[in-house]
């Protein structure tokens, strides 16, 4: 087990009615909030009439900033940036998935900061100070409503990148499972995939004896196999979506990491994909995962064996551990199908023409490897584009 | 699943070495502190002086308060109140265990109030703000270093009350396995025990469609059954050691209880015992605990079934469920009695000549029920105690 420092601040509301305590949470932070979110759903919805009617109630004044979308883009970030600075906002309120919350946190981020918001994505600088970030969430996916990370598209220069730091970690985050009811079946499934995928780019580990954080692992993922199959026929099933979305957040909480280090190589790549083809992260996802473990499975065969015999329900064959593993793949690859998930590049259509470009900026032009299970250099990531073309 | 409110916003910093940085934690929330420990072992193990080094290099003064005890008594808490104000402290740190701990805790709480600090645990009073406590753990067992919780024993009344607010969740928690290496057999087993109770009173419950925090549960459980079997023939094995000491805090840091009802009885019981006998703890539990599984398993049939199953290996017999739930606590009190605990009332030296009184306590004189599992009447508790005679 290797040495570790969690920290996990932000309050959770989970459950029915919870968004109405909106008004009283985000007056404990701040008067006056920016509110950020997406392409207007939350209006069709009602709930952004319930969280006027809450914040209203609790005398917090607000601006809105509808408009954030998959992939976020950095030219919102930086307009949100200056209507934050220009309304003089203290407090960023993201009502949506992902993409609203990762846009606001960016801007939390760029509001204090003198130079471009981008520097820090870019790892030119590290920030001194955010507004704070306050979250009701309505898309159980990134994890972003009580992680420390943000990821932005600068699409300029076509680049996707992550930032994490504990100054954007949510101070609250109200989850009412009804919430995401509505949620058309393909984002539900990118959803599941993307929280499956949190966890999973941890599990595959070289640190050994760290079977606590193994098994908490295990049953997450054994969790979400089971109700990622179920959810598509029978969406308003408040006991399926609830799981799901608890462990949402878990999942990408830095818990499931504790005493270990994780790989995310496969959403490294999916990063160079989604900024060139602009496709649901976890589609990409779902695409790049199950050849990745193609790929890299003979590494650590172990582990792909505890994988496949502990999450996916495997008989273990003690003859064949190769056999035993390589069902295991294949069972998580057929979930990610049967909830309606491409799994090959042609089905999103992307072509071999840009692989260079993608394996080549994810790897900084073959000069650094990308993830930590097996370190992938440019000609490891090109057949992995090719396991799954 | 039930709506549930969650934040955890101890800091963990886990690993070897990790005292070190108590000094550095500690400038962050204060300039002199109140420094709470027990019985002197730190000063022989020489972590008395790391800290006081990495206190003082940090430029951060510090008054010494030893001699917290199991079973931590009021007397010393009051005794702690008034010097900490004498001396104007505005920090707390407690190294040690639980009892270094709570008793630290109960401090917090007390040095801002003008009553009595009873009156909390008494239930009387809420308080309005508590001093900061920090703590350097070397006893993994109450979970304390990052619950919300204290237990006080009021020692003139006999009383053993348990009190839990946010405000005393500690800011940081410095875990080092190696610190644990030294504890001898019986308050490892003991501490052991409290680990798997604290997480075994949260797994049964009648909340239905929890899956996900039964999972972890189970995790959590199977990680120490297997950890607490091995850990006395090897007490200096850092992986054993280090996967007590992180589950000790993930137990009970009310993750394990999030969306569900926790049960908490046997905790009760056993209050009352070491109200009067002053057993340890963990001891207490290991007692307790199997009795009432046998008193109350057919309330819940296959709630137990699926402890047997997925937490102690049993193989289930699908045509005899009271045989595979039978089974699934014998195993657990045999681990008890592998671990050198006492698994019945006369190995302790408890006759039965103040049952009544115990049970009574637990009960407020027969008119409050205590769990939540399956609610115990005075009755039923005196029943329990004939199950562990």
């Amino acid at each position: 087990m290797e040495n570790f420092v969690f920290g996990y601040c932000t309050k959770i509301l989970f459950g029915r009615g919870m968004e109405d305590k909106v008004g009283a949470e985000t007056k404990r932070h701040g008067k006056k909030v920016l509110l950020v979110y997406g392409g207007g759903s939350i209006k069709k919805s009602g709930l952004f009439d319930k969280v006027v009617k809450s914040l209203t109630n609790a005398g917090v004044e607000f601006v809105e900033f509808g408009g954030a979308q998959p992939n976020p883009r950095l030219s919102l970030v930086r307009e949100g940036i200056k209507s934050g600075r220009g309304q003089k906002i203290d407090f960023i309120l993201a009502v949506g998935g992902g993409s609203a919350i990762d846009t606001a946190k960016a801007i939390a981020l760029g509001i204090p900061y003198e130079g471009d918001v981008w520097d820090f994505f870019a790892g030119k600088q590290k920030p001194q100070s955010a507004i704070k970030v306050g979250v009701i969430l309505t898309i159980p996916a990134a994890g972003s409503e009580s992680s420390m990370f943000s990821v932005i598209t600068n699409e300029t220069e076509l680049l996707k990148c992550g930032y994490g730091n504990d100054l954007i970690r949510p101070v609250f985050a109200i989850m009412n499972p009804e919430l995401t009811y509505t949620l058309p079946p393909y984002q539900t499934a990118c959803g599941c995939v993307d929280i499956m995928m949190h966890t999973l780019e941890r599990y595959f580990t070289n640190v050994t004896d760290v079977e606590l954080t193994d098994r908490l692992c295990e049953g997450l993922l054994k969790t979400m196999v089971d109700k990622s199959g179920r959810v598509f026929e029978n969406p308003d099933d408040y006991r399926l979506r609830a799981e799901i979305m608890w462990a949402g957040s878990i999942s990408h909480n830095n818990l499931m990491e504790t005493g270990r280090i994780g790989d995310f190589s496969s959403h490294d790549i999916e990063h160079e994909m989604g900024a060139i083809y602009d496709i649901a992260h976890g589609a990409g996802l779902a695409i790049v995962f199950p050849a990745w473990c193609k790929y890299v499975f003979r590494h650590n065969l172990k582990r792909f064996v505890q994988f496949a015999v502990r999450v996916m329900n495997v008989e273990q064959d003690f003859e064949n551990p190769e056999r035993t593993a390589l069902e295991g793949i294949d069972r998580i690859e057929k979930l990610f199908v049967k909830m309606g998930m491409p799994v090959r590049l042609s089905q999103v259509n992307i072509g071999d023409d840009r692989w260079d470009e993608m394996a080549s900026k994810c790897t900084k032009g073959d000069t650094k490897k990308t993830g930590n299970f097996l370190p992938l250099a440019k000609r490891d990531i090109l057949n992995i584009f090719e396991l799954c073309r």
